[in-house]
């Protein structure tokens, strides 16, 4: 033995984690069965939400400089799907709440007042951290939420709200992606083109097809607008910047160009960790915004339609934020801008070496 | 051996089942590896909706009569338990089909237009036989649904609609339940006693906190005002089947006032298996809810925002029929009308009577 | 507002708990990034332990009596089914700490020397307190895990031996439970007629057919005999006793007789509640005995097959007390001991009634 | 639209696939309500199966060259991955089939004789491609699983026993990579060295604690012959091969060094991916073995301990098979001869270069 013996239940400071669920119901005189799992269940999330935070530190510090070191990508997509797995337990754990019914927590409900899931500063640390700035949230979820916290969690939210968020990050990386443009090839002139030669071939099978009616020829003409509309937008820089402006779009457009290419090109072995990255980011907004939607079905089932504090049934307010509150949707709109394989421009040989290993 | 020897393969008719995979992208001359993902886990999904209706349909035959046995209620919920259970698996399938990636999907993709998951009949057979009735879908579901059938489908849905759905047994059953009224004792009234009573308590407990700011009284006062109307509408007839008529409402008043009952008097041995075959029903609209929900994202993240055959895009279609199809909805605003433990009026020592056993 | 107002984190205690993770690796002068993940891992598995025993204590509480009140029932199925869901939590868990490889590991394992899981005493108090005493574990699992204890914990630990464990007091009731044998009734009589009979039809079929080679009829009769073994241990109570001696059989045959019986009769409605305990009990042996198998894998992942403080190399163990920690290995087996439906003697109608509510 | 408009239940098949449970107890005279679960159930799992053969056959082609390409590998673990999360849900299906009680399945089960699950084809298929020769089954699985297959199936196995494996060809892919040994460096050497210097400090620790009795030093200094044993024949390759004779040991060992180094090495660019694929074949090991845990449970839980046809009880048979089918234990045995960081022997940067991209 090299070190001191160390004690299981010393190490894990059982005797402290163990002897932290003090009940309220218990205090105002008679013990609520339900209220220890009330806060053994919270006091887990806390727990898991601090080991989220550990992980997005650390591939902060990562992508925190203008020279992301290749050797390091493998430990953060690595670390992004422990998140990932983490979620998993975190929505597996809204069914254990779930065995709490209506009376039970009726018990002791009315002692907790006005506590609130809100005031859970580590989960909004960890939405801000990905990504969801004060300037995303909804308007009530802004206001009411800093009107409850204590003036020292205030503060920590403002001085978090200066540091640059994981999106921000990943967003630079991607920008200063090459491979898009050399001196002899341009490829994003070339997939203009050949977007515009597929919306050209559809056009053709609509007007060319007798089985169509007027109207639904008109509605089908009316789709292909849509979409060549998209694709104006993605090769428009001004169009583009107005909607970060308006927080519709939330990457640059630099960094969504960077991420299509990566999609379009993702067998390259470059490429590889990038894409599943770029998957990962996506695993975890699907499983926060399932969180958020159980979460808020949970809430209903056990309080029903009564109006909270906020001002809106709690269970109507989480339905909204559920899909306000998604950090990562650019990379899932990014189907929109896929094209057949066929149509993808080739790459020239000397960027395509630049893809690949030393070793061949 | 009993009888004819059987083998494996045969009992299950594998050479059938496992020659029912024809590719399209095959017949237009080139595999695309992902087409059979696709084929395969629709055909999981259409095998289980087929045990969920062999499920349904075994217990709406119980509850088809105005004199439930009460020695299938244990099996009532077993079957409705294997439902969810089954959801489950549903559930976890999805995270199967989302490892097809949008250019993985393209090369297929145009081959299978205008097949829509919306003609599966038997997942809207499921939807209809729990009871979502033709009348609650969104306008959009219902005509564009319709429009894409065979004529056949068509038909058939037709006549499903003549059928009676689980929920109105249900409700036909909770509305025969008596002991909320007998010659001596009228429950219904002690209860209104006891809000009214619970109402007054808060109001005055609003009225004398003296920290609290005019405008924050007010908003009390308001919310309190809200629930005394949800109480008002249940406890009168005509309000309440004005809802009915609107559809906010879906189950009677009186099947409404039974679930309640059942609820604050589920310990008694009579309600112990009727109080878990309502929480089953809530476990079967959170799954299938939460299955809508996370198969819009799985749309959203294979397709984008490209606008569908539909006129809107796909997930924003699955995200508004996600909260619009729940079935159960009445059952889950209950918790509405629960009321603390010490304000429930006790019941006659010869109704308690009532719900037990025999034997003792 | 009634009461103080509180603060979510303070009623949480997370200045305290999120504070509780003191790295070895960090006193040792550098950091190792994933102990962060070993100890909230453990940290969350200890939380939920706590959740379980204090159902079990309840559920405990309510079984010990000579007199166990039907109106509990349901309360201890539904605190039964959430000790399933925590375990289904506990299990989800396993895929996180795997996500930490074996050199991440090397990298603070030798601080934590002898420290161990062994030494986990709120894991062994439940599976005491379910029914696992000191005489039915391994050898070395006994001996072993005594020798690491704190003098404070083993004495805690024979404290609780000599308390009765939930299986005791189940056994206890399911023995008290008449019905088998009244006045004019022997059921046990009549069901032991029953076997005799089927097994006769059995040999019967075995020995006409004609199909059968030698050897295969040989076979078959010797499989007859077993099963005509399996069923004379059940009704002859001096052999069952002495393989209660050896601790083959856990609980005693009345209890055994009495829960086969709940299991024939489970439709009848004093035996629906019953008949799901015993279907949780095995819900809970089986997901604990999942938990241990797949925390052998995992062990054996991250550690490989080198031997351990214990003398054998830790996988090996925990593979080996997967099977034999199991506790409700009885109620597994009580499949054995039943027969085709058309078999089961019809009760005598008095008794039918027994089993019914007094409301019709 | 561009072909011929297509309808969703005839791309699936679903008037053949939803016709093809037909039940034996119907066939009998009375239906059997869980024979439609049993045949769903089955038919899913079967259907799964196939899926995994799909991508098992694909990742074959890939790695059925001397020259496997890199720009392929990032989609052959991406199909891996897909493998495991269709096994996460064959795993979560265990517990649909365990809603059927062992009365019920009484209802139908003589219909099925001989009937078994051991004659699932595509089970087999997949357990041979993934590496589990018959050589390494265990003795009555090969006997009694092939005395009982259609004279076309077993030649079927047969035929397939001539292909190479992905084990086989996994392993022939690590044999080939080269950065062990160079010109001026050997890798091995240096590594012998760190692994003699580790154990020999490992041994003064012990031999200078004064706390340890003499029993205790006795054991420690066996372990630590133990740990020698094993590096021992892994750099002797006469007694590494013998082992290879036995079964003991499944890759060669150039296959085994090579793995060890990826996983030294796995933040080097060209690693990353690599190394995941080998995380991915634990994950499909230790997901089949759970599988197959979980499944002797459910079989004892339905069935008993009766002595099935196959002269064992069924459950007991396949908790023996459940450790001894497992493919990639050489994969979970690296852990083994992992050393800590600091003993790593660097590489020279020419070495460190070839594992990076051309990029930089």
């Amino acid at each position: 033995m090299k070190y001191d013996p160390i004690y299981y239940g010393d190490y894990l400071q059982l005797d402290t984690l163990l002897s932290s669920q003090k009940l309220k119901s218990l205090e105002h005189g008679k013990e609520a069965h339900d209220e220890t799992l009330f806060i053994i269940t919270h006091q887990a999330y806390e727990l898991w939400f601090k080991q989220i935070i550990h992980e997005l530190d650390s591939v902060h510090k990562i992508f925190n400089t203008s020279n992301v070191n290749p050797t390091h990508l493998g430990v953060v997509n690595h670390r992004l799907q422990r998140i990932v797995q983490i979620q998993r337990v975190l929505n597996e754990q809204i069914a254990i709440i779930e065995t709490m019914t209506p009376l039970d927590f009726m018990e002791f409900r009315d002692y907790l007042v006005p506590a609130s899931g809100f005031q859970s500063i580590q989960f909004r640390e960890i939405e801000l951290k990905l990504g969801l700035r004060q300037r995303f949230r909804l308007g009530i979820d802004q206001k009411f939420f800093n009107s409850r916290l204590k003036e020292e969690h205030k503060e920590y939210m403002i001085k978090l709200e200066e540091e640059s968020t994981f999106l921000e990050l990943f967003d630079a990386w991607l920008s200063r992606m090459p491979f898009g443009q050399t001196e002899n090839f341009d490829f994003w002139q070339e997939y203009q083109n050949s977007v515009n030669k597929m919306l050209e071939q559809d056009r053709k099978i609509i007007m060319d097809n007798k089985t169509l009616h007027d109207k639904e020829k008109e509605f089908e003409l009316k789709n292909l607008e849509a979409t060549r509309n998209s694709f104006a937008i993605l090769f428009d820089e001004e169009k583009y910047n107005a909607l970060m402006e308006t927080g519709e779009m939330r990457i640059s457009r630099k960094a969504k160009l960077s991420a299509i290419f990566i999609n379009l090109f993702k067998d390259e072995p470059i490429f590889q960790i990038p894409n599943r990255m770029v998957e990962s980011l996506l695993d975890i907004d699907e499983m926060f915004s399932t969180w958020r939607y159980r979460h808020a079905i949970m809430v209903h089932r056990i309080l029903g339609t009564k109006i909270g504090t906020g001002g809106s049934s709690g269970h109507d307010y989480l339905k909204r934020s559920t899909e306000n509150n998604r950090v990562f949707l650019d990379f899932f709109n990014l189907a929109t801008f896929l094209i057949p394989k066929n149509f993808i421009p080739a790459l020239p040989s000397e960027i395509k070496k630049e893809m690949g290993f030393h070793f061949e």
